[in-house]
């Protein structure tokens, strides 16, 4: 991401450049439809079809209709010019040697040349966007929601088991599935389905990386809903919020990864640079995050005006999503971290109304950005132009998927048990395994890069994936609950209540003497209540 | 606004494409402090700052530190490519034969050819984005709060009233300013200050037009915080509010009107196709807008999720506005009425939770967007690189707008006055005239067109009128409330018991007998009571 970031984020809203009002339309009626079928499914209590689900549908009837309903056409509105003409060539000229077509309008002058005149469909082109914009517009405010509405003492309780599950786990999936993926592609190469030398391990290490960004968005919900074991809910929301930071920062430091000699040997200098890109971004952005989180939490001298806090509030939050990107950083891991940290600090400094309104204001652009998402994967499978599909490789993504899952979750809890006082059981185990879903995050880091073939098959495959999960696991859920006999309708206040006292009191320390996080829980929470807290609270202090 | 307009809207938000990440930080670093100056003025009772103003005063500052603080550079990153290597030419080639330096980005490639390389500066050019984005992404929840945050019963009480004010003083002031403006444009001639013939009667008029869309809302903030008496501020608004609609549509069917020959002399077609047009796109918009409302208020099956009842009336809104855009009309104003519409038809249905939610997403999309657009007004006295300031024009305009302002009042206070049973008194009149301001309307009508010189001097005008009006009649307004004994502290429950029980009843009509838009209103009020609302409420029973 390093220095072409901030241009990166420039392009942030580039998309809406080539939308026009109809096309906005188009997603808007989209998401309304959306909305409507989710209430229907509300009020029925049916479970079988999740929201983001249903906005899938409907992108995918909609790219139908889009792909073969509407006319395609040659290059129209803008005169062709030839070099000659330069010289008294208008304000703007855009020369495009693409199968693209873009149009740079100033002062209403359209001028378009479009060299290799092939047909194409307009409406096409135009619901097509720009990839950043899932990373520098929607991804940005779900990312802050996940962290911001993480269950505080559920998650501190399982610090040390959701961390190694979003590490350790998503490196051992990573390379899991690089590896099988890597077989297959041999298998291909054997067949000829491709050419050996352009698809390399480190290729199949990218998808590996990218493919573990598990997002049990619908699973949640339904959890959310029956009120399912706190525990359990907290393992898995934790895993999926976490491992998404880790999956993107590894996805970049993978596809920077640049041996001297050829791809395929491994090149010990080149792969520490690549842990050291990992840790270096990583950290930074967690600084970064953390920090804006810990000014924010300085703002509750604001509390007789709601409406300012809130205000302040999303300036500060957004500001650490734009400093790390300005800073070279990646902004969704800064906002993540951004978002537990004002949970942490600022939540509880925040005045009663401020706490509602900044909680709706996030659900709220969370549930529209999500829905936007999920839609426009509908619309992608039709609209998007390169795609690759190739059945083996899709075989391949399908089998590692499970395999990296099961490679991750099994053995990792084996030992974490060894190290837990409340052992994680089967079904526990089960579930989680059931719920290895893909989603936005993979989508958007697949479609980041579809220049090359390999990449393209990669965002082919990636879409299909994410349907399957989504529809099948998703569906799946409820059954699946019932038939590992989860217990469900706990109340998470009544769940602690279950504990022995000292679990119970507000100080998590002696809550978690039972828990396997104790230790690096207590290094934690000593230095947070050495430092941090009452600095804030010294400050608070001063400001009354 | 024909078949420009869906483009136009299409180029949106083009101005995040050249803002990146550290120009964004920028201005949320100037809201912040805005944010922190308001708190400390509300903390101390200051009123004779508002928040807009302070926006305006530390945009000033950062202007004056951009323009004089960062350096100047030639044309930078980008190979210059000849037009024989076009052949083997880049992805994207872009060709810019304007001073401005654009940067388009394709795939990581920059390529940037700048014919004169003129010498600009980086940060300027990246300060300065659109002014479509004001149209289609700032002034829009501006508009439709303004609509929304109607106090229904108060504003149809005095429907006719500000009507008046909103229509035929709107075009008053245009004429006046336009005729006045004239007059300083001549003598601009007799001093050779200009050429003859590049300044129309019809650009005076233009100029006449924007200048008319007043925005008191610094005046407004502070009457809603002493309760000022609830009629004067219902007519001061709704005026306002309307008159922005007015103006809007005003200024475009000028900004259109084209006299077959020269154009100074009066072209009766052209005149009348301009009113046409101006009556066209009106009627148009609002149908579109209240069409949309309408839609809207049978959402209210949704009412037991506020979360999904909140985001389909907030894209129903939005919907209004893109489908008046995609359709050419006016937007801002179909989402005008929109709003308007909404308060009078869907806000009754909608759940309580979803009430407060609507209610808090708009005030805190207004609040962000209104300071936004302030801030850059600070900024763009220094960061606009085509100022004109003319010392004459300057004066003219300051004079014109204060007998527009004076020819508008008063005569049609008199006229109303012989129909109003309660009349408005002096001192609400003085207020009034008082309380012209001009702000964000003016403001984006003016910066949407500078290519032409007296286009660029209107709008260096305008920033300045926008800039003196606020500061100081903003600031003087609580002293002027205490000057012309205007009555403050009214509760406009109270305000409404104090009037004969039939006054007080729920139904208008009663209430409105003794008011002078008795007859306008009660047929609208029966015409709405026999059609709409009875639709509504038995489409709603059938939902049930």
């Amino acid at each position: 991401m390093g220095g072409s970031r901030a241009p990166r984020s420039a392009r942030a809203l580039e998309f809406f450049q080539h939308q026009g009002a109809l096309e906005l339309l188009v997603f808007n009626f989209l998401l309304i439809l959306t909305i409507l079928t989710i209430w229907l499914f509300k009020n029925r209590r049916f479970r079988f079809l999740h929201e983001t689900g249903g906005a899938m549908v409907y992108g995918l009837v909609m790219g139908l209709v889009i792909r073969y309903a509407t006319k395609s056409y040659e290059v129209e509105d803008g005169a062709v010019y030839d070099c000659e003409s330069l010289t008294n060539s208008p304000t703007t000229l855009l020369i495009n040697v693409t199968d693209h077509v873009y149009q740079y309008e100033y002062r209403g002058e359209i001028n378009k040349h479009n060299i290799n005149n092939e047909k194409g469909n307009a409406m096409l082109q135009k619901m097509t966007f720009d990839p950043e914009v899932f990373f520098n517009v929607l991804l940005p405010p779900i990312i802050f929601h996940a962290g911001y509405s993480l269950k505080k003492r559920h998650f501190f309780r399982n610090l040390g088991t959701i961390l190694t599950y979003a590490f350790l786990g998503t490196a051992i999936s990573c390379i899991v599935i690089g590896l099988v993926m890597y077989g297959f592609v041999k298998a291909m190469m054997q067949l000829g389905q491709i050419q050996a030398g352009d698809f390399h391990f480190t290729d199949c290490l990218f998808f590996g990386s990218l493919m573990s960004a598990t997002d049990p968005v619908t699973v949640l919900a339904i959890f959310h809903e029956l009120h399912v074991d706190t525990d359990l809910y907290t393992l898995l929301f934790g895993e999926s919020v976490l491992n998404d930071a880790v999956a993107i920062v590894l996805t970049y430091s993978i596809s920077i990864y640049s041996p001297k000699e050829n791809p395929n040997a491994f090149d010990a200098a080149a792969f520490f640079q690549c842990v050291g890109n990992f840790l270096g971004i990583f950290a930074g952005s967690f600084a970064m995050g953390s920090g804006y989180a810990v000014i924010t939490a300085l703002i509750s001298f604001l509390c007789e005006f709601p409406m300012l806090e809130t205000g302040l509030f999303f300036l500060l939050s957004w500001s650490a999503f734009l400093s790390a990107e300005a800073a070279g950083l990646t902004g969704i891991v800064a906002v993540l971290f951004c978002g537990v940290t004002q949970a942490h600090y600022t939540y509880n400094n925040l005045s009663e109304e401020c706490k509602l309104r900044t909680k709706q204001l996030f659900e709220f652009m969370n549930f529209l950005a999500e829905n936007f998402i999920f839609c426009y994967m509908g619309l992608a499978l039709f609209t998007f132009q390169n795609h690759i599909f190739n059945a083996l490789f899709i075989c391949g993504a399908v089998i590692s998927i499970f395999v990296a899952r099961a490679c991750n979750i099994y053995p990792l809890t084996f030992f974490l048990n060894l190290g837990r006082k409340r052992r994680i059981p089967w079904n526990f185990q089960h579930m989680m395994m059931f719920s290895g879903l893909r989603g936005a995050i993979a989508f958007a880091l697949a479609i980041r890069d579809t220049d090359s073939q390999p990449k393209q098959m990669m965002f082919t495959t990636t879409l299909l994936v994410v349907f399957f999960t989504v529809w099948v696991f998703g569906g799946g859920t409820t059954p699946m609950l019932a038939w590992l006999q989860i217990r469900v309708g706990v109340d998470p206040d009544q769940d602690l209540k279950d504990l022995p006292a000292n679990q119970r009191s507000e100080n998590p320390t002696q809550g978690s003497t039972k828990e396997e996080s104790a230790h690096l829980f207590r290094i934690w929470y000593g230095f947070d209540h050495k430092y941090p807290l009452p600095c804030l609270h010294f400050l608070l202090k001063l400001e009354i």
